[in-house]
């Protein structure tokens, strides 16, 4: 099946993060295919990459790098389609400072999506949400999903109410 | 006709950093409406207009907010569709760090598509490329669109080249 | 007993830093009731907690979360209660930042009375003065309690002393 | 009539941002008094005034400051009121950061309910809705206040509606 | 023997850091004091403390404190005596910028002598420099200290060259 | 007279900073010198500076600098006397914060007293009250100063009072 | 004559801070060029560019860029040349912290030399060293160049000490 | 052999970062030597090493330092050649941000070639790019580490596909 979300990364070192995006297409059966391609040490296959995906049918780009993070940049620089950047607290980053502020801060004409620090199951959510837009099942998809967080979180709270009632002396 | 791209805005005040994506939807001829209403002195009719958007055909949300900006996080947390957030730099922010944060680091489940501080006109760039994933035609446009963009740098920089000549001594 | 403060959190996992605010309420023995309800994931359970809270009875809201944290800042926008908000650093806030200025940097008219990062024990101590304002034997505790603070410091520092002198060759 | 709001702030020149505190309070009929008395230059008048102002009929105290900023700190050290502070970005703070976190990071035992930076008018508010707790007329006004401030949005955005119809071609 | 330099510090928690200060004056053989003293828990102490201190025949005063920190600047408030302040990075505080905002960005006309975070040696270090204005011995030991550390420095270089040796293949 | 006191600077370009400095000198009638000398263009005689100025007389050295400010930090590596760091917020320092923090966190061994961003009026109130450790009549001078600080705050309280009567209808 | 030295930039805005650095080279008689290329607007022609580079005889490259930017790190992925990076505080850069980490975190492998906040002049000054290593005439002017500035330092201060003299009353 | 490179830094407990440096220059083969001296501790061995470097055939200095981290400058300052600074993350840094901005923020006139925090790897990449600009074998061992790098790349991303494959249902 032809992939409709490329999630690609910028070192094999930010999988550990990267792939709550790839468990949460999986959850909302979205063929995807994934990939670790440095914007700095392999930038003619990203170039490559880059110019090719809307032709083999991908939809959306999701693009994590941490440090001095350029690979979501570069790739929305190239590609018409829309792509979103997850920022990675990679080890060689500070505080996560650079990876957020390398992607956010593009320049006017190429937008980059970005997600919150490490946000790579975000990022995920984002994509499905903008395949959804032209695809109706995809939709209720998601709207079942969101409708099953809300009603987790009533069910912790009324476990908390559970837990919580020593605390209570009056 | 139905507006495809609803444009939301904190304050009236926002509306000079704002109206930048308005021009650009505009160039594209994509419909959109715009509002200004804020999540904490309207909540209710933030409420309302977060839960019926996408029943009204709005396929894709930008919204702009400053400071403790909570606006864009509002909405994403009701509606199914894409939301894009704008961080303004307004009069009480500091430096726009307090806009950025607040929108950006949304939790696991509601993401944000965060835009660079006050980039506006890269939100409505992001909502055109989403739309034109369901739009050949808006797809040309947009295609268009950024190759002309580039024309514009490589003259720009033949320009440079004229101007900069006296520089060279060499 | 009614519960006259009403501690809510936006997720479960933030009990460990909130319970410090139910523990000094239970030793002024101050009857209150606590909740988990994300303003992303449940927001109309929560625009219906922060509408009714006043009528049930409750005089004070303690809230807190991370990351984007917007519970506070939407509870303050609906009830006329005063809201307490405890900026928290979760596993995916910046060191904290985002929490603080999520929670601080409200828009005029909104106000949060923000605690330090994660001081949910004196969000209770100010919801406690707060109520002592117009509670003449609660006054009297809360002061019993401030001088009995300053007495173990004093303790503390005498202990010190004794500890401390074969340092002092002099 | 005795005060029951005291405005104190650690220079004069910090008047032209808490004179916003004391307009809500006039405008919501509430007496205060208002007071500059640096906790550095004269700290045994911050003293005198801190062990005082309880006894003295005060009920909320309001301190504004900046730099490093000491003043709602050092009062809350010693009043059983609760303090609100006003970070102030004076002309020799960094930005407003020291003001905030010399105001926001007390230690557990002595909270200071921080407002956002240079905001004067929110401590009103928040003394306001301290007040009203305990008193049914100051609840109305302030409930008044609310709805008013709601309708000023609304009627914000239909204004808007009608200024930004030339944007819209659609 | 009278304490020439008194150790004060807002919590026996700092005592850790702080005991670098008592080791170095030992070392020097200058005579001291350590006292643990909150500036917000027992304010009366504090200012009792610092209008006796220079009566009491000590010349320099060492306080540290961590987040809101306000030890240094309120005891130098009171006293004409120079306070050299010694930010902490104890467990409350947010990477040590709270600590060392409100310690360093004092007002004019009330210095404290700012050392880097959790720098108690180096402010002892400072406290016999200051002492050594009036004191020849004192001067000479200090000399002796300073030209010991360079020959320290010198010895480590040397056997760096031994131990690299097998680095370098050239 | 023999200047106790020696005021440097980086570039003379920080004058407009650093004459707060030597004008509070002139007021307590303390002999001091002035001179620009930067680290990083002339360090060899700031090197001859920094080994000299204790055997020609001075007691304290107030160093002011900007952006990567070495100099405070390489004159205390070579001088036993105390030195005062200034940061400054020139025109290509980063807010001030590269200043502060080349300044301010200096290594075990090497202390730098260092000021608020800008404070070269408190730089030189220290040094004044390191100078009247072991000088009575100073002592005098400074503690007379002290008190009339306080008295202008006093009186600039009282007519707050006054001018702020009409802001008070209670 | 062959350009040693080619300056690069993200954008024509950038030039008011990139001709400090062809001013330098002018001085100094090293033939350059100077071209303006966006990374993200013509990544195609950056490409050609810096795969070019070395081939035309250019042996440092000098690239300045705002924002989230790029453009010296993309350059560095492609050439062995050495790549000098100037951060550029633009109108959309937030005080230039995400120039600066955006040029400054390459990744291990990929190095890019970066100087201050637009320090363009630095720029140039590193890339004469660098010539300098091989070419002695180069290197005996560069010389030249730094012992004038170490002159001119001296005679500022000079200067200064005739201007000051009023303000000594000593 | 002379060694072409002189490693440099401020305290041997650098060295588990600095070996780095060494490290790519062993694999470059290129002669190097490793020096650990303190800019504050012994600042006139310092500024011997500083003068004589270039006499001694070094051709690129390499020097890393921490906190307020003066060393970079310092050699700058005096040294022809080009001095490239290594920020490290010691202990008593503040996340490594105050060693960023001591080295970086150099005045115009004396540059010093910034690396990412603990980028001693880089640096050595840098020194050996300057060192190959007139040395063809060593631009032709350069190259190949960098194509080589690039294929190692492409392996880890054909490895990572196959590793994937059990993810993708699809």
């Amino acid at each position: 099946m032809t992939p409709k979300v490329s999630i690609i990364m910028g070192s094999t070192s930010d999988l550990k993060i990267m792939e709550a995006a790839a468990e949460f297409l999986d959850q909302m059966e979205v063929p995807y295919e994934i990939n670790a391609l440095s914007a700095h040490r392999v930038p003619e296959m990203v170039a490559e990459f880059a110019k090719n995906a809307h032709t083999r049918g991908v939809k959306v780009i999701i693009a994590g790098a941490g440090g001095a993070a350029h690979l979501p940049g570069v790739i929305a620089a190239t590609t018409p389609l829309p792509v979103i950047g997850i920022p990675i607290k990679s080890s060689n980053s500070i505080d996560g400072w650079d990876s957020i502020l390398s992607i956010l801060q593009m320049p006017a004409g190429i937008p980059v999506a970005t997600m919150a620090l490490d946000g790579a199951r975000n990022g995920a959510i984002l994509a499905v949400q903008i395949l959804a837009a032209g695809d109706e099942e995809l939709m209720r998809k998601f709207v079942a999903f969101k409708s099953e967080l809300a009603q987790k979180i009533g069910k912790a709270n009324r476990e908390l109410a559970q837990i919580k009632r020593p605390f209570k002396t009056n």
